[in-house]
């Protein structure tokens, strides 16, 4: 018998308001529209044909409407293990260790929920993909934080994102006797950085010493500009004790389909695949069935390289306005995120931010003034940091290039317009 | 530095097997084959053609591919709001009272996400929808129990399934200082309850009074054969703390599609909200964009009348089979389940069931003998029950009306050979 019988759980309660929707809100206020939104890493066309129409059959097909089995569509299991056993250098078994997801995200919460218990530790990098957080608060465990430095000359010079580096020691003084999971993400989001097999090799080593389970977030996996190890195969030990999470709605362009899946071994696969039973009961069926024909299909479809390519074009047809403009930007090394250097970008002193604004780090205020003068959206990375290291990346933005092409010139137009503000 | 680094956490570590792979990979041994499946509640046809059609559309626009926003499209909400707003008696705003989650099932997850602390009591009724107690115990809340009592004459004739009842007394004694909520189902699954206005008013009466948040899954709302009362519409107090969960899966034939909604005050949807965007983020785009088209057009389809009538007809035509056998069930007042008890039929002595299923109640033991020799499959409800209250339905099994006729005619004949089991 409470006396507020409404009171949400500590969980959801006071919740800052989150960057998506500062930024959405802001584009739909804009007085230039329409907005470019390079926000948010959506694609600004359509999944390829042979994926979508795969979908449009699926619906025709009852048992393709109707649940799937808790673990996934035994189709789309088999057709990821075929097509991931040649990276992972062995045979991956469908059944046992292939589990399908509602999307990566949830992926990730059942890896957090199947070995959490309360006040558990999960080491993350910074910056990191929001979700993770909240995802692994939701089991009760706690995140200890390990930033990632910025190049040295990031600041006047265009870097590579292979050179936003770790410290090793400090990741190593971050273990403790409750560090249960590590959290590494390659490509990353928002850096872009690919990580070398021996900066993996240097992590899994201490996590193969100490016992910690590795959630490999590995989503854009079909993106990479430089060789790309996955971490699983460095050793049969880390094999033992990684998990990698996928995603159909970055590999095939359909991010609002919401499949993803993790790979691993039986050990660690069976309790994910009980802890996503407990969450989401199953995954969507009629695009599970779309997502294993786009896997059986995407090579004799030359989808991958394609793919690659075109991403990769993008950015550097995009980027080209930052060279222009004399702002310097750390080139990705996979992905689809650029982040840019604005600190040589002077805001007008009598210019007027918006309460929630004008109380965040100068990239929140970067970001407006873009929308509101500009009309071109980008992401403040300050909120992938904790307040303690938000500093790190307050001059930074980030660009999603995953647009028509066409998009990409309008914005690059636009962003010319930043000239004036440019010392 | 754990001694068992795959040690799992404790709410996915030792689970009993579920009945719904018990009846599956018995379905898959039986000598009876095809076996015909009326265990699971999925539909043996496929959604009505202006829906599918209306999927294949969205998956032809960019953006129906492409995240959602996190509390559902506003397409699907106003669609919803619209299609609600006269049941509930008040015009609902979209925005504020519907929030979109990935099928029912993960919005009552994210209900309880929103409001259960560590060691907060649900009251759940038994039998009960089994991922209830999954979903309860995620954020640490604490079910408890109350029965429903079956019909007194119900192993002997047949029975209105508004004769299961509940004890109110037994109710009050349930409400302690930490209970927070309340799961009401109506229509009931498994029993075809739809219960009273007198007993969700007996019900909401004891809510108000003790400020408890009533859940009520309505997931088979479009499916009632007798009056049906929606406990948010009794008076405000009671709307005040009511949230309505809906499922576009159960309303339009596409279980597998996982689109699902809760209405409710905006001073509840809100944290729901919040929850749902930390579980799953968004929920998939193009079956969202569907769902709305099926709720635009589905007056004007008559489909929800056609959709009742086709679904009595199924459950008439399918318990011919009981009166002619002389086997009692207890008659559906809504959804598409029928319990049939079974005390009359005497399983032979000698006959052997594998040990995880002799170990279990009675129902388990007839679900498999129907499996093995008759061909049928259907859901033992002890499952239902905690273990103390199983024997309650010991002789009952559930069976799934939602097959196309001619499954359900090819079920009845092969029934008939239970004729020489029956005394
Ligand atoms: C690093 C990273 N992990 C996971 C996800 C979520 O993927 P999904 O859409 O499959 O849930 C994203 C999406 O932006 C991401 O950037
Ligand atoms: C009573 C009840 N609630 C909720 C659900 C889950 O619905 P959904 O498939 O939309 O998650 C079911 C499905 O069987 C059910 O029977």
């Amino acid at each position: 018998m409470r006396g507020d019988p409404f009171k949400p759980a500590a969980r959801v309660a006071n919740q800052r308001q989150d960057v998506w929707s500062i930024v959405n809100e802001a584009a739909v206020k804009s007085p230039v529209q329409p907005i470019v939104n390079m926000g948010q890493g959506f694609f600004g066309y359509n999944p390829p044909a042979f994926v979508v129409d795969a979908a449009k059959q699926a619906l025709d097909r009852v048992e393709c409407n109707q649940y799937s089995p808790t673990k996934g569509r035994p189709r789309l299991k088999k057709a990821i293990a075929n097509s991931y056993s040649p990276f992972f250098g062995r045979t991956l078994d469908p059944e046992k260790e292939v589990t399908i997801t509602t999307g990566a995200n949830e992926g990730m919460l059942s890896a957090f929920m199947a070995f959490l218990e309360q006040g558990d530790e999960v080491i993350v990098f910074e910056p990191f993909f929001d979700q993770y957080i909240s995802n692994i608060r939701l089991p009760g465990g706690e995140v200890v934080y390990v930033p990632l430095q910025p190049p040295e000359k990031g600041s006047t010079q265009t870097t590579s994102a292979a050179e936003w580096s770790l410290d090793m020691s400090k990741l190593e003084k971050a273990i403790t006797d409750k560090t249960r999971m590590i959290v590494i993400n390659s490509p990353h989001n928002p850096i872009g950085k690919v990580f070398s097999k021996q900066e993996l090799q240097a992590i899994a080593d201490l996590c193969v010493k100490h016992n910690i389970i590795i959630l490999s977030d590995e989503v854009y996996d079909r993106l990479y500009y430089v060789p790309f190890t996955r971490v699983a195969t460095l050793s049969p030990e880390v094999a033992e004790l990684t998990l990698t999470v996928g995603s159909g709605g970055k590999n095939f362009y359909c991010t609002g389909w919401r499949v993803g899946w993790l790979i691993g071994p039986e050990h660690l696969i069976k309790h994910v695949s009980a802890a996503h039973t407990q969450i989401c009961y199953s995954s969507v069926s009629p695009l599970q069935e779309a997502t294993a024909i786009g896997f059986e299909r995407a090579d004799e479809e030359g989808f991958w390289e394609e793919s690659k390519r075109e991403m990769r074009q993008k950015m550097d047809l995009f980027n080209e306005v930052w060279d222009e403009l004399g702002l310097p930007y750390s080139d990705p090394e996979g992905g689809y995120f650029v982040l840019v250097n604005m600190a040589k970008v002077k805001l007008p002193e009598d210019y007027i931010f918006p309460p929630h604004v004008a109380e965040r780090p100068r990239d929140f205020k970067l970001s407006w003034f873009l929308i509101m003068e500009v009309g071109v959206a980008a992401i403040p990375p300050t909120e992938f940091f904790t307040d303690q290291n938000a500093h790190i990346v307050e001059d930074w933005l980030r660009f999603a290039v995953c647009k028509d092409d066409q998009v990409l010139e309008t914005a690059k137009e636009r962003l010319r317009g930043l000239k004036k503000y440019i010392q």
